[in-house]
């Protein structure tokens, strides 16, 4: 089991008994998503924004605009952490310390890289594409050199990461155990509702594989 | 109409059509979830933290353990940037670069003071567990002295925040209208699944009225 070394940084200092340090567990986290949240430091403060990713191997990619604020505060950096979360229940439980939720939450570190090759930077924009829905990329009008020049990509190269997971029931007090308040888990999912088609599409222009196989696999 | 003065530090910089600052659209974006990002500054590094959250006014609450390393920091920081966001689409283009999703997202900066009055505590607490899942903390075992006193709370006071709402359908090129590419949006929603009992409760205990009414308003 391959696992990312702790170190003083991503050691998960709280709640140490739902940290995961494993790779394959931290890249099914990131595959589950494509929103990931980013810090970045802006004159002395600190803002989080989210950005749409797609990941390839140990490589997380990134895209935005020419003048992107952000990415271009990541590229003088040279670094960057990003979190992504899934919240996948609530936690009620009979006080309201043990309240809580079920999760999936992985945060990288990563060293950044402008991507300046036009071959590589269609890569990455078909990694961030067919991570938001599987096999799309493929159907699309391809991208010109006009768009390809406006459009800034960045890899981040992971060099650490952690994870921390709830998945299970509620823990309470055992002295709240007999008292009559329900306790219990609501489960909460992010579903996909039914395709609605552009209005100027021709009209025998049937919904193709790939965005009906995604609808099938999420809208439960 | 209440907003946010623009400043070099809320203003929004990219997709300025999208930007909102009006007080009441940024607290129903809040008032909509429960988790926000926070990112915070370790040793000159970014980490963003997903975190609960309750909102009473102008002002936001956060809680953790006395040793909450993140909230230590903000507390010595004095100042915190919060970002919230709800994701509620996909937008699928015939082009990659005009992929998009629908969202609501809106970031707070904020002035951060460490709630110490004991019954100022409770009323935050009682805020975030109701902004969970409302009408719940009056049901449960009331808080007491020693878990308080283990209970660090945080209160933001909102100075300064702006939003992005995406709500639209897909922008694409004229000249590729014409294109034999499907293209629509993919709605998402987090729903909630059927509760699930704790096994512990008493068979005769009831589901109670308000994990109903919060399955039944967000089941779908």
């Amino acid at each position: 089991m391959l696992t990312y070394p702790k170190t003083e940084l991503n050691k998960v200092k709280r709640g140490t008994k739902r940290a995961v340090y494993d790779v394959e567990q931290i890249n099914h986290i990131l595959d589950a998503g494509f929103i990931g949240f980013i810090g970045c430091n802006y004159n002395g403060k600190t803002i989080t924004l989210p950005m749409a990713y797609g990941r390839i191997d140990n490589k997380v990619y990134l895209h935005g605009s020419l003048k992107n604020r952000m990415l271009l505060a990541l590229i003088a950096a040279k670094e960057a952490s990003m979190t992504v979360m899934h919240l996948d229940g609530l936690v009620l439980a009979r006080s309201g310390l043990h309240h809580s939720v079920n999760y999936r939450s992985a945060t990288l570190f990563a060293s950044v890289r402008k991507v300046e090759d036009p071959e590589e930077k269609k890569t990455a924009l078909k990694c961030v594409v067919d991570h938001m829905i599987p096999d799309r990329w493929e159907t699309l009008r391809p991208m010109n050199t006009k768009e390809l020049n406006a459009t800034l990509v960045l890899e981040m190269e992971i060099q650490s990461a952690s994870a921390k997971i709830r998945d299970e029931g509620v823990v309470d007090e055992k002295s709240d155990l007999e008292l009559p308040i329900w306790a219990g888990i609501v489960p909460l999912k992010q579903v996909a509702k039914l395709p609605v088609r552009d209005a100027l599409l021709p009209k025998q222009l049937k919904t193709p594989k790939h965005v009906v196989t995604y609808y099938k696999k999420n809208k439960t």
